[in-house]
């Protein structure tokens, strides 16, 4: 009889194996459990702890739907998204970012020029930049998928005064790698609190905001795809982004332009009494292999 | 600004944390993010793998509700559960085993020699012993929660042909500590297959066996709760449990006995024509604090 012990349970574990499992399966899941049973032994893991861990997750998943995506978030607050990032990052590239819990797939393709702001309030912003290879040379065709909130701090998918795409498109780069389109500034905004992951912030006197950003995931033929956002140099949560996404290359000055003129491509005539902003951000992609 | 890097992201987390923050919960949290970022690191965990956690986990929502309690499982194949349980063992005690998902609430008193068997068919076992502290000393009034599969492997909460509280009962101890009561012989069986779980299990090779067991949890005022199983030391799969339950104190050996005499107490004239099996087991339990 095999007599299983505290010390002697992950060796235990790891010998449960059968001979034919895929060795990137056996890896992942040996490290797992190492790891996971040397968070119980640290702590001490009481069994009223643990049936808490448990309720916990159970919320979460209840909590989800297609639309909304607790283990996401939980991932994002325990920093496990970023790292996640991180590691996959290479210095040639763009920094990546965290995905989040609302992309939705299926925007609309957006021309050059692209006003995603139309009718809604707050300061013009008007994006622009080029995709290019880690050499600086542009890359034609890449997808540029967009989204951010809308003023009120909301994505479209939690609020249902907007259309299902609001402020979200897809554009293509022309020949010389170019993106650009006009929109309304981001705005710092909250997590989702009503779940189990608001209450973790709770508990551990944490603050749910995250520094206002524009979400890009870009994709092209041959290289790696990047999902990043951009951030402006003075947001206040800039320090300390509750998801962890801030990094160094994604934090930029938006600039201020004067009301009366805008760059080719763009028209905004009529529509804009006061300065603007340009953000001006370029993407490094990095090829697949 | 503060730039976040796959280096100092742990850092970064334990510095959120607020102030007035609960010393368990900071403890608690810290390991949980320590471990849970060593773990990423260590395997260079790609996104795919981790959109592969992440749809794992929202389905193992999905197919929880107040009967199926999947994340239960997924922490007892990981050896998560019976790793909780050895840390807050002490030597003194029984040890404990399991609690399993399968328990429900609000069991039917039995009197001592009740027969959980009734027109289930299959081996007759008696099982019987005594409630006591420590030293040996009984404790009367005890409460004893007795739960098993039917001859199908199937519990009452997975099975539409048994009532609820099939092979459900709670006993209290007399003042001499006993417990006593007839049964039909637990068999192997497989946890449930046909969620997330399921796929782990297949994934690595592992099989979903049980050794056959029954589910006890004690409880006496003034003692602290115990959550255990008792195991036959014949059982196929006893060195092999996929959920590590086994101990070398819950296994036992089912003593055969002549189908003419039972014990005082019980009563199986005439519904007993084959040898019949004896399970003595002694409980004991560790005062509180």
């Amino acid at each position: 009889m095999r007599t299983v012990t505290k010390d002697n349970i992950t060796d235990v574990f790891l010998g449960y194996f059968g001979k034919d499992t895929d060795p990137r399966m056996r890896e992942v899941m040996a490290s797992l459990a190492k790891h996971l049973h040397a968070f119980a032994r640290d702590v001490n893991l009481t069994h009223a702890e643990w049936q808490k861990g448990i309720e916990f997750m159970e919320w979460a998943g209840q909590i989800s739907d297609a639309e909304r995506h607790e283990f996401v978030l939980l991932s994002d607050v325990l920093g496990l998204s970023s790292l996640v990032d991180m590691i996959n990052s290479t210095p040639e590239g763009t920094s990546s970012s965290v995905l989040g819990p609302f992309h939705i797939s299926g925007a609309p393709d957006i021309p050059f020029g692209h006003d995603l702001k139309r009718h809604f309030e707050g300061p013009v912003l008007l994006a622009r930049g080029r995709v290019t290879d880690p050499d600086g040379s542009p890359i034609e065709g890449a997808k540029l998928d967009i989204w951010q909130t809308a003023p009120n701090g909301l994505y479209s998918s939690q609020d249902p005064d907007q259309d299902t795409y609001s402020f979200h498109g897809i554009q293509t780069t022309d020949a010389d790698g170019r993106y650009g389109f006009t929109t309304v500034k981001p705005v710092s905004y909250t997590v989702p609190t009503d779940g189990p992951v608001g209450d973790i912030l709770n508990a551990t006197g944490r603050h749910p905001w995250r520094p206002s950003h524009l979400h890009y995931i870009c994709t092209a033929d041959g290289y790696r795809p990047l999902v990043t956002e951009i951030f402006p140099d003075d947001d206040p949560y800039l320090d300390e982004d509750t998801v962890f996404g801030v990094r160094e290359d994604l934090v930029m000055k938006y600039v201020e332009h004067p009301a009366d003129t805008f760059p080719d491509g763009f028209d905004l005539s009529g529509k804009v009494t006061e300065p603007y902003l340009v953000a001006d951000f370029d993407l490094r992609l990095v090829p697949e292999g």
